[in-house]
């Protein structure tokens, strides 16, 4: 029987690599979408296609509203930054408090009741915009904490978090999905996307999705020559 | 200005008392309720009220459904087991996978929205259920996490997940909330009421509850006599 794992399936290009990464190493998919208050239905609508691409046993889309909270751009009313240089050092409003946090531990959730040992999330720490929640040392604190959270932490098998691209940059990520035949085209990256749906290549997830794209020189499906 | 706090409050007798001692040490409160299809809209009320008699700043009930995800009797039709022994060492089929380290995630990202610095929750370790996410280790790695997962963690004021009643008996609670003057007539803590609401007084809850009022010989304000 092949290991069940959770993934953590956004829509977005790196999630879609990692969740890919799991399957290729054996893993049976087990896919989990956060509906939580997005401003673009697109992005939720990529990650039921991206889950049907790669041939998920399960893909559950999971409504929980940080709005309730407020505070970030990406969750408001309030515009999403453009043209932002990529060497600042400071938090962008895009940053959804503790998001990384709640997702995880809705995967914990998940896969405790699975029997799952294994969650995927695909941070990445290279090409990012500077999240406190997608830095190793959160993934580790978080593996540790999990392992004393549940039934596994009084006796059952040890938790592991799966964050494969952390280390790589967005090209490699990129050569990477091309390598396992991903179709970049079934994908979304765009915080704030113009109104007929395209991305608006300004934001930081444009920025970083399109160096990465260039630096293999290779042309993004999504973006029209 | 008073520094603020995010209390769990359930509706339960433990986090009242919690935030109680949250209350009095001078924090401002802002409750959080989960509604994580919990068999009983009394719970849900009863936090309504407890809040309410805390003079809490504000109140947020927030949907969170754990059932997507099954695998306990208290978020199923399952049924919740009766006059179980107190001394296993088994973990209940009650046990909510993940619950609170779910709960505590949404309280996190609430607090950083708020600029708070300190989560309060009620759980116990001596006169509790065996739920492996209410031992004091669980805590303190919630608390090591959770200072790496938010801006905090690149700079600001340390996180800290306050668990006054950790190493507290039934009885000692019940005391000390008598002392802070509150009324455990407003609290529910029956995992499976009777259908006209009152407590079953069989289920590991209300065994635990009997015996701390018990212990120091006051009437449980919710029992008839």
């Amino acid at each position: 029987m092949m290991p069940k794992a959770v993934v953590l399936l956004s829509g977005g290009l790196d999630s879609y690599t990692a969740a890919a990464m799991a399957r290729q190493q054996g893993f049976e998919l087990h896919a989990l979408t956060m509906v939580y208050g997005q401003r673009h239905e697109r992005e939720v609508a990529a990650a039921r296609a991206v889950a049907r691409a790669l041939g998920v046993t399960r893909h559950v889309e999971f409504a929980v509203d940080l709005r309730a909270f407020g505070g970030s751009s990406l969750t408001s009313a309030d515009p999403v930054p453009k043209d932002r240089s990529q060497t600042s050092d400071e938090i962008p409003s895009t940053y959804v408090p503790a998001r990384n946090t709640v997702f995880l531990s809705l995967a914990l959730a998940w896969a405790e009741t699975l029997g799952a040992s294994d969650i995927v999330i695909g941070v990445n720490a290279i090409d990012y915009s500077g999240y406190p929640d997608c830095r190793p040392e959160f993934i580790g604190a978080f593996q540790q904490m999990a392992r004393l959270a549940t039934r596994a932490g009084v006796g059952g098998a040890a938790l592991t978090i799966h964050a494969p691209l952390q280390h790589m940059t967005k090209a490699q990520i990129i050569e990477r999905g091309r390598d396992l035949g991903l179709d970049y085209g079934l994908t979304h990256s765009c915080y704030d996307p113009l109104p007929d749906g395209r991305p608006c290549l300004r934001c930081d997830s444009c920025i970083l999705r399109a160096a990465g794209f260039a630096e293999i020189g290779v042309q993004d499906p999504l973006v029209q020559r």
